[in-house]
């Protein structure tokens, strides 16, 4: 089957933005850490994040004859396609290990199968990422044992994370029209096919730390169609007030 | 010559303090810089410093029966020992290449010369940074090149970067009561004795690119008696909140 580059773009620019956005929240907690070691650890995750985004960006950028910064910075809020998980605050400490975890426990099956895809550019990609991954999961996990295992303060934060963020794992394994497509042809990887596996482990570790599995009473998608929360507006602002404020900037 | 243990942990906060403010605004930067590739760099950068605040901080610690973490998110401002360029605010971009360029070069010889302390721990830290710094240093260096042979905004500003920052490289400079009895011993190097190749080395790269070199009309000194800008209060605000929210906080 043959693809579209514009629908193989918008699937590379899908993933950078992701690894981007989820690279920025990693980054403010440098320097906030409850530890110095900790503090290495997470900059080290957002700088494999930072890695990925760019070279999903620039296959990105190639296919659409754009470059790269431009994909990073100039786009506005309503342009950006990652997962709302990846946008929320920043939070507290429970808010940023729990959300690593959930995300990597999805990472892991995803860019695991990734690695077939009929792509060679992602395929090589997924294929850097399950490595990465893998370190950040076994290091996301000893922390969800710390937390549900630790003092009543650590497990009711941990909980109260998980209450919270709970309704934004649906995200994670909708295939839309677009990936369906890239499916067909062996580019992309079927979301729903990773949701039992998911859940499965997912649960065994909370049962095992004595946190409880939130129900999945609400949820929340939109970000694959750039709507996205305000929070994602805020931070753009941020990131990229240089490039807008000195077009072109190349100095 | 004999010296105290007390003299030894100030002399491994001095710098670690130095890389612990600088790898803060470093890292302030993550997802402000101009290109995703200079974010890495920078992020990059940043945890070498705080790779080396760590092993400077563990090493106070030992000396002074405290952890490095308490040395690190627990201490007010006038406690902290850093030299005060690294904890000015962070600037635009040429503030963030232009400090890091005068700082490199000053590493870069001093971290040379602290490789033969007769501390065999000093010397091993001294060993690893003289790695990081020989790398630090390519880079800023072509930064300065990039902004005074750039456009006329680039060279503009890294001027006014170097006019407001010229101040502060007195600090680096002086050796104090307490550093003059380490170098008696062997154990610290006597600061004035690489000032002059590096305004030499300052002033080659400068004349090179069109930048000038400003004049010594004033400097501001204090950094190593806890005497601090407010910039250092708002950091520590900022850094310290998690540890001071949550006492002991090791979940």
């Amino acid at each position: 089957m043959s693809i579209s580059k514009e629908d193989l773009a918008e699937f590379a620019l899908r993933l950078g933005d992701d690894s981007l956005i989820h690279a920025q929240r990693l980054c403010e907690w440098t320097s906030h850490a409850p530890m110095l070691e900790e503090d290495i650890a997470i900059a080290n995750t957002g700088l494999d994040y930072l890695g990925r985004a760019r070279y999903f960006l620039q296959y990105a950028g190639n296919l659409l004859n754009k470059n790269e910064d431009a994909l990073a910075f100039l786009r506005d809020a309503s342009e950006f396609r990652n997962l709302l998980m990846v946008e929320l605050p920043r939070g507290d400490f429970a808010v940023c290990m729990v959300r690593q975890y959930l995300l990597d426990e999805f990472e892991s099956a995803y860019f695991d199968a990734l690695q077939y895809s009929t792509d060679s550019q992602i395929a090589g990609i997924a294929a850097k990422t399950v490595k990465e991954v893998a370190y950040h999961l076994r290091r996301s996990r000893e922390w969800m044992r710390r937390f549900g295992l630790g003092t009543d303060e650590s497990r009711q934060r941990a909980q109260a994370a998980l209450d919270d963020l709970w309704g934004y794992v649906a995200e994670f394994f909708i295939t839309d029209e677009l990936e369906a497509g890239l499916v067909d042809a062996g580019v992309a990887v079927e979301r729903s096919s990773l949701e039992g596996a998911w859940r499965h482990r997912i649960g065994e570790l909370l049962s095992e730390t004595g946190l409880s599995q939130p129900n999945d009473t609400w949820k929340v998608t939109g970000g694959r169609e750039g709507i996205h929360t305000e929070h994602l507006g805020h931070m753009l602002g941020e990131m990229q007030f240089l490039q807008r404020a000195y077009p072109g900037l190349e100095w």
